[in-house]
């Protein structure tokens, strides 16, 4: 099952700068091979609903390692088996509607 | 690695009662032997990171069967490693912080 | 216009115990005068759309106040213009489909 | 109060297709003056909490008008007391933190 994700992880227990827990998942991201786009307020990832979530946890992994003791993450996922679409794809639909 | 989810799973393209797919994934969580609460606005649940996902996907699966062609499933995931905590203890928590 | 939200407070920057800060907040909505359930993973509120709202920013400033830095709040809104709909309905439409 | 909130409208009870009620949210943000990035998954906007929140409900109006009888919003907010930042400068802390 192909899955679009949007996550954003916050590392709890560390200290106000979240930027290199979020760095380190991006990379944790790419080592796995996944599409993904970083934005203001989380990354966007789409692939196999498997190997997305496995990333993600290790993503909890490698931040519990760099010493967070406790990690809340928010993760909107979707699915659909109407037509296959991307990322790059749901921009461009909306771009469309407002005429630009 | 042990996980606190709540989730909310909302089918699009399929009317405005969501409750019917709602039952349906508590029934894959009962089925999965996953302990999890109902409330309002979603479903808490906790359990191994590869179970409670592994039912999640199981929930995108049935509600998919159900006839709706498009999901957007909103998860809140928790990890610690300070110490092992249920659901249970979190409510219980603030409420002694409540003074009641 | 009535509104049913849900919604998980996490300061940033104050250590792991995150329970002093959500029992605070439910003390922020118990003086606005607004219904609201306490569950592990958030809390659901209802009511008009600006008196929730505020609550919310007012929650915010109470959880600053006690020393958080940064705050990151997950919140989920619902409005329906085809009926109205209380959280306790919500759960009982859910349990009737469950045959329970 | 300056807030960064990201979001995400699902309008349910509509069809499948969601991009025409996501531009005319991003209208509402325009001609409210926010500034405003739409990315693959949601919607980030800056500016006051009242202001920011005025739009969101807004938004919610016009996706009604537009003939959605139930609206499910998943909102992201971020407050800080430490330091002024906006949605670039985030992503912009990551970046530097990848070495980019």
């Amino acid at each position: 099952m192909q899955v679009i994700v949007d996550f954003t992880v916050i590392p709890i227990g560390v200290g106000v700068s979240l930027s290199p827990y979020v760095a380190a998942c991006e990379k944790v991201l790419t080592d796995a091979g996944l599409r993904h786009t970083l934005h203001a307020n989380g990354t966007g990832v789409e692939g196999e609903w498997d190997e997305v979530f496995a990333a993600l946890r290790r993503c909890h992994e490698v931040v519990h390692q760099m010493g967070a003791p406790r990690i809340s993450t928010m993760i909107k996922v979707g699915t659909r088996t109407d037509k296959p679409q991307t990322m790059a794809e749901k921009v461009q639909s909306v771009r469309t509607k407002m005429g630009s």
